[in-house]
């Protein structure tokens, strides 16, 4: 069997694992789920499993950095755009990026406490880095915006901490087939929260998430 | 031996059986804990732990139900209070209680996403009743700030699940010596929250969380 041939449904085998495995990770815990339910839930066999894996937490690695790496790629950062638009922008691709892969997010959010015990150090180092720069960038838009008198002077530390946990602890709830779409929920969230921080009344009731609105252009 | 000797830091056996489990839960997840492991920390043989908990599930639904007990006593019912008064006392209450307890609220949310595997089903009913009643209730608060005119009109279903995410999240990062105090962590997320609901610009420069500023009273 060639290691890149592809399954029914148009993923190389690696990936379908991956897939089978990021469900199985987010439903029973990767504790939880062990390389034999991986193998029979893709219908391979565990020889095949460690060719295209050699540990589970390899496995455990593709998710969590393939997460990370989304959410890092989904920071807005275009140096003419306001905090305001910077803000939106980032709660809007993230809120439809995890809504497009719940399970993943969820394995990555799940498992964050442990991967210590799994990851080695230079894994562990990686998946760090990319939190804090999400964190940092955050903050630092934050702080932008209080600089320029965007925004109140606020916390932007205590503040960044709080919208991470709001946006991204909406894999919990976010479905993609929810009463609200992502792009909608991420426009909830951004118009309470940037009114909230927003100096200027006209900016405040007319355009919180600096998109022009029609006719004041 | 008897079952209610104390051990020498005050705590009954079994409440410290139960805060050494939660330790250990927090740090290597319930199911990479093991009953020889909690006697092993505790210092008993596995026998008189049994004694105690005739299960590790049994372990588990004790804390589980004390975070959620906790989160469902510190909901703010005072029907004179004002929305926005509800939901920063709520704040409060939970950041201080999160605080006090960091690895009751660990356990609590990283098991959350398993507990039907180890739960019975009357067990599961009573957790998800109180997670219920939370959200409703913050749900409800922000729907009657809208009736009242008080709040903006807005989605109060997301924005309640925004907010858990937001509060209850917190454990991630929350320390009780950190260089801020819950209480000053409630006084942020409530301010930026609440000036973002608040339609009256007197009142959301002025007292957003519902307390009289000195001389305005």
């Amino acid at each position: 069997m060639s290691t890149t041939e592809s399954s029914p449904n148009g993923l190389t085998r690696r990936e379908e694992l991956l897939a089978v495995a990021t469900k199985l990770f987010a439903a029973r815990g990767y504790h939880g789920t062990r390389m034999d339910d991986v193998a029979d839930a893709v219908g391979l066999n565990k020889a095949t499993v460690y060719h295209y894996y050699a540990s589970k937490s390899l496995i455990l690695f593709d998710i969590c950095k393939s997460a990370a790496d989304f959410t890092v790629g989904a920071l807005h950062d275009d140096p003419s755009a306001s905090a305001r638009e910077m803000i939106y922008h980032f709660t809007r691709r993230l809120l439809v990026g995890i809504a497009s892969d719940i399970e993943r997010g969820a394995v990555y959010f799940q498992e964050a406490p442990y991967i210590t015990e799994w990851f080695t150090e230079e894994q562990v180092a990686y998946i760090r880095k990319a939190e804090s720069s999400v964190y940092e960038h955050v903050r630092d838009v934050i702080d932008r915006g209080i600089a320029s008198g965007e925004f109140y002077e606020c916390d932007s530390h205590v503040l960044a901490l709080g919208y991470i946990g709001m946006t991204l602890g909406s894999y919990r709830w976010l479905r993609p087939q929810g009463r609200r779409t992502a792009q909608e929920i991420a426009v909830e969230f951004s118009t309470a929260l940037l009114r909230g921080l927003i100096r200027d009344e006209a900016v405040r009731a007319e355009a919180p998430l600096g998109i022009d609105v029609p006719g004041t252009a």
